[in-house]
């Protein structure tokens, strides 16, 4: 089933099931108001919310209604916690080089994981909103899960087991604002504006061959005003799974239900999957010795993150987000 | 008023109002379930929360009851975010001694603080759990404001009236984790361990002097097995206040009802104060070259964190917490 957040009813909002066009949807109220609260019972809520997606599929729901991607905030606008790993080595390397920075030497035995910012996260249509240009706003595709609660020190089989709910997120930075911040040794707080998501999180079993069970499959497309700047596949390269996450983030502390676990910027090493995020693109300019130059986002610029099944359906709802001055 | 939450009702807990004397209290559930209900709706919710705690201490409520600290969770167990500052000069220069690093040339006009874990926060009664001696876990006394909503790059005076409630917190620390997230450069994760709260989370008007708008006025006293370890003020050397944290913090996003930002490990240079962690005073005992070295904690160690009023009596409800094996 695919869940998504209308804005509408407090900061939680208000939960819906959305159908397999992303077109439809009917409210949860009647079984539970809120994301967060479906979380937190859903061993219970579960079977409840499978009948009514069936139903929607059925179109046999009298109270199902066309769904506006502007209506919806993130599908859990306000998470227990958001770690967002940066699991690509290949968007490490070139990210580090653009930084002028050196590679950690345990890059491929210890994941690469900041604490984010849990709320507010935004919906598929939220605008990006910067004081200045000059703060060098970049997006960043990337995959995410939902988690039940996590015990602290979980195995990886529970680790595997906890997660709920698979979406994109657009994992903001604010370029010209982090080195500052990193030298300082504290991690981020001014680099990252809020995260905005896809219009749905989808549970596992929806998602064929896309999910594995540790890893989600299949093209992750940006395109900035039109422009397509990259469509890796997100399964590929991975250098630590999902079910590897959850365990570093669980090492020193339990993780509550609705704790969103990001992948980091999609990234492979096929140049021609393009990339994620600007950083990146800029930095392969560099090394290639390009004349150009590709500037991060300018006010008006619209960024779209998508991901497409066979069939050319979108999966998650894409995020489209402008940037705006606020 | 004072405000806590009973971890009884599910992950948010059920709010309850306390009295002066921390000795007993009353549920608020006929007006709001949980701290988290009440912060998103304060201004409608606050007479009657402040109605039924006049009620309380005229003892003319009968539903009133006995309170037991064990019985507490977090006044707000799962924030809407957590930011912690280091504060206090004092002890970031004895920090980054210890570490052997450098102090940030921002030092005097840019805040430092990192993005923490908004949930589980814990109760003042909660066990610490490690897995290992070896992570080397030692306590924070710190103070912590609650906030209301934050807009986006908000004014000093916005962030100064959105102050709902202050509490002291254990900012538990596992040193030995510390040196490897920092030196991969996104910040704490391991060695954050979740925070522990003072019984109650408390509102201005009640501090008197001891809150002048912006800072918390008095010593807070950390006792490691009853013996004392540090008693500085924490309204002395707080070299950025908190309206100065708050517009820190909500540079580039906005904070929702319920964000914590914590003041940092408090420190003052008077070395009679002692210290308000065990990392200081590891590296004071270095820096005079004393034969001692105070150990990290240890299984079974019992950590009391306590701020108290002119007569004796707990302002916030103390912090007292146990090491164990998890």
């Amino acid at each position: 089933m695919r869940l998504a957040t209308l804005k509408e009813g407090g900061p939680d909002g208000s939960l819906i099931l959305v159908d397999r066009t992303l077109s439809r949807a009917v409210s949860t109220a009647t079984l539970v108001p809120t994301m967060r609260a479906a979380l937190d019972d859903w061993e219970n809520l579960e079977s409840g919310l499978r009948d009514l997606a069936a139903g929607l599929e059925d179109s046999g729901i009298a109270q199902d209604a066309p769904l506006d991607f502007i209506e919806l905030t993130a599908p859990l606008p306000r998470a227990a916690q958001f770690l967002d790993a940066s699991g690509y080595l290949n968007h490490i390397e070139l990210a580090r080089r653009a930084l002028g920075e050196s590679l950690p030497e345990t890059l491929e035995t210890d994941p690469l994981m900041y604490q984010g910012a849990s709320e507010p996260l935004g919906g598929p249509r939220d605008p990006i909103l910067a004081a200045d240009e000059s703060w060098g706003i970049d997006f960043e595709a990337e995959s995410a899960v939902i988690t039940g609660p996590v015990e602290m020190g979980a195995s990886r089989e529970k680790a595997a087991n906890s997660i709920r709910l698979i979406m994109l997120i657009n994992d903001v930075s604010a370029r010209r604002l982090v080195p500052a911040e990193l030298q300082k040794g504290f991690g981020f707080i001014h680099g990252k504006p809020p995260t905005a998501c896809s219009a749905v999180a989808v549970t596992p079993d929806e998602l064929g061959d896309a999910w594995d069970g540790a890893r989600l499959h299949g093209r992750i497309r940006s395109e900035l005003n039109g422009v397509l700047i990259g469509d890796p596949d997100c399964g590929v390269e991975m250098q630590f799974d999902y079910p590897e996450l959850i365990v570093h983030a669980a090492k020193t502390r339990p993780l509550g239900a609705g704790t969103i676990l990001g992948s980091g910027t999609v990234s492979n090493s096929d140049r021609a999957r393009g990339s994620s995020c600007l950083l990146e693109r800029r930095m392969i300019e560099k090394i290639d010795k390009l004349d150009r130059r590709s500037e991060l986002m300018r006010f008006s610029d619209t960024i779209k993150i998508d991901m497409t099944d066979a069939k050319g359906q979108s999966i998650f709802g894409s995020i489209e987000q402008r940037l705006e001055k606020m």
